[in-house]
């Protein structure tokens, strides 16, 4: 392969400006533009890719967090002055990785911008093998957000079948496919969210029970009540706040917390306190933190397990489509307001020359 | 067997006088006196005890409160006017089951009281059949408090070797216990209490790596870092409130919570916060409340347990004596005034005749 006289092209880059406190703003996204080589050096494992689709997921409000030592490796910061990264869908350019040649997709870990040399990690860097579906899809219902969604379901909630479960920020990437994969399992579900028309989503589209605007609600344990007359046996938390504690007064014994996010508070200066905690004593209530990064050794036990539901047609799934990188600082602030409907995602090239 | 013509007694009660909001107080408990028949009628199949020890537990606070129909039944209200009820033990003086005879000593569910009719239920009602400690043990460590503290400590915690632990409340009646359960484990234990002769108890008499004072420490999640440079793996919370944030902020990745009881939180009408729950995403902490009811079926899985390791003076337990049920409220109430050293218990009467 011909390594001499490499092409080198413009690479257009998001930049993390520096830490931040409160709400991000896209003046701490700076669009940039460098250059990169479309060869990858001779003698490197590196490989190098174009990206296609960015995810925007609320977890990396957690990365623009000044570093703290007490805070897992997993949400590790951004660095000031570099490009954020996150989780993307790709082409292979040129490798130097025996795994990996020319022409592959992949979905993974890479950096916002155009072109990215990544070092491939088992578990964290997979090839696509289903192409009959949107490329779009592995940022959200066959990515990150999907194992999140069905390791978070189905090891951490221990459902079963009749049993009563809440979701909140239920039309959200995750949201969206906990309710269904309830569903399926039998469960009665209700979910919240923050407009009209993500409540709709979530009736009309989802096959939700029931939904409630939280935003509406002035009791949110009164509207809890409504929904759950015998209350609330799994709660798939991707909210926390004010919600944890309405959800475990109306908690039945034994019930479940999967603690999958907490984006009511991410952006607090001094979250929110919870303040039934010594109820989970009485109620036997489990609280379980988890990340999906934990399960992606189950990759490919989670794609045999849905791909087959995604083509008959029996799970559905809602993007929320950004087009073009420099839209990409906006449609990631804009989750930290509820902006989007369903999962959020930016598209940086529909090209897969 | 005679049932014609039985002695009547006088029978001293500890009343409960009405719903508690703040810190209870004795004149809360009232000391009244009525009769007893030492025969059960014929026909019935309840069973007459005479109680000689009672077991003051933090739990009993809840039971103050009105009645809440979503708090499970098993901390159902106390009645207005009618004596309180707790765990005891006792021996049977007459008997209409078919289980139990006269001169059987039992531990489990009696009122606070002199002689008590129960309808015996099984796993919560249990013949005492090691004879050769003392049998006040049954109100503690061979009692609900052990059960607690192994169901807790072993079933919830999953302990292993080499880990660390942090015990609050730790020379209480399940403290003490978790402290030695996990040292012989071959954990790393710190336990916090709230006077210098607990803390003491604690490092010289249960054997505890290390032990603070809360009440000294100006900042509860410096006085972790301290003890725990490397951060926790396991916290058995008795206490709940502030040193829970403190201990999710110490924790380390996959850490675990056993939320036996929230003792600093139960005598406050507005509970404090906990404001670091959304750290618990990130970290993998499981955060699982429980009761110790709810194991009892495995006490003689304990009892063959934990008995060669209290014959081999391998666990060691301190107990606080109360004597006389004139004392017992008192005893009661000083307990959510830490005033207690080691399990708080009541004798009623050491007259086994």
């Amino acid at each position: 392969m011909e390594k001499m006289g490499a092409t080198v092209v413009s690479n257009k880059q998001v930049l993390f400006r520096d830490y931040v406190t409160g709400f991000p703003s896209e003046s701490d996204l700076p669009i940039t533009s460098t250059t990169v080589s479309l060869k990858i050096p001779a003698g490197s494992t590196t490989v190098l890719v174009k990206n296609l689709y960015l995810s925007c997921d609320p977890y990396m409000r957690n990365r623009m967090r000044k570093p703290d030592p007490l805070i897992p490796a997993t949400a590790q910061s951004f660095i000031p002055g570099k490009p954020i990264s996150g989780f993307g869908v790709s082409k292979v350019m040129d490798s130097g990785h025996q795994d990996y040649k020319e022409g592959d997709l992949i979905w993974g870990a890479v950096g916002w911008e155009e072109y990215s040399v990544i070092t491939p990690i088992p578990n964290l860097h997979f090839k696509i093998h289903h192409k009959d579906f949107p490329l779009s899809y592995y940022t959200g219902l066959l990515g990150m957000p999907g194992m999140t969604a069905y390791a978070g379901f189905y090891e951490i909630c221990s459902p079963k079948k009749g049993e009563t479960v809440f979701v909140s920020a239920a039309s959200g990437a995750v949201g969206q496919l906990v309710g269904q994969f309830a569903k399926m399992m039998g469960c009665f579900v209700v979910g919240s969210a923050g407009t009209k028309d993500k409540v709709d989503l979530l009736k009309n589209k989802f096959g939700f029970d029931d939904a409630f605007n939280y935003k509406q609600e002035k009791d949110l344990n009164a509207a809890l009540k409504r929904c759950f007359p015998e209350g609330i046996d799994i709660y798939f938390d991707n909210v926390g706040g004010k919600m944890v504690d309405a959800v475990i007064l109306n908690m039945r014994p034994h019930g479940r917390i999967a603690a999958c996010g907490m984006i009511s508070q991410y952006n607090l200066q001094i979250p929110e306190g919870v303040y039934g905690l010594s109820l989970i004593t009485y109620k036997r209530i489990r609280i379980q933190g988890f990340n999906a990064i934990d399960y992606f050794h189950k990759y490919s036990e989670f794609a045999e397990f849905v791909v087959p539901y995604i083509r008959q047609g029996k799970i559905t799934y809602v993007e929320d489509v950004a087009d073009g990188l420099e839209t990409a600082p906006s449609a990631l602030v804009g989750l930290f307001h509820g902006k989007n409907v369903g999962k959020q995602l930016v598209v940086v090239s529909r090209d897969l020359v």
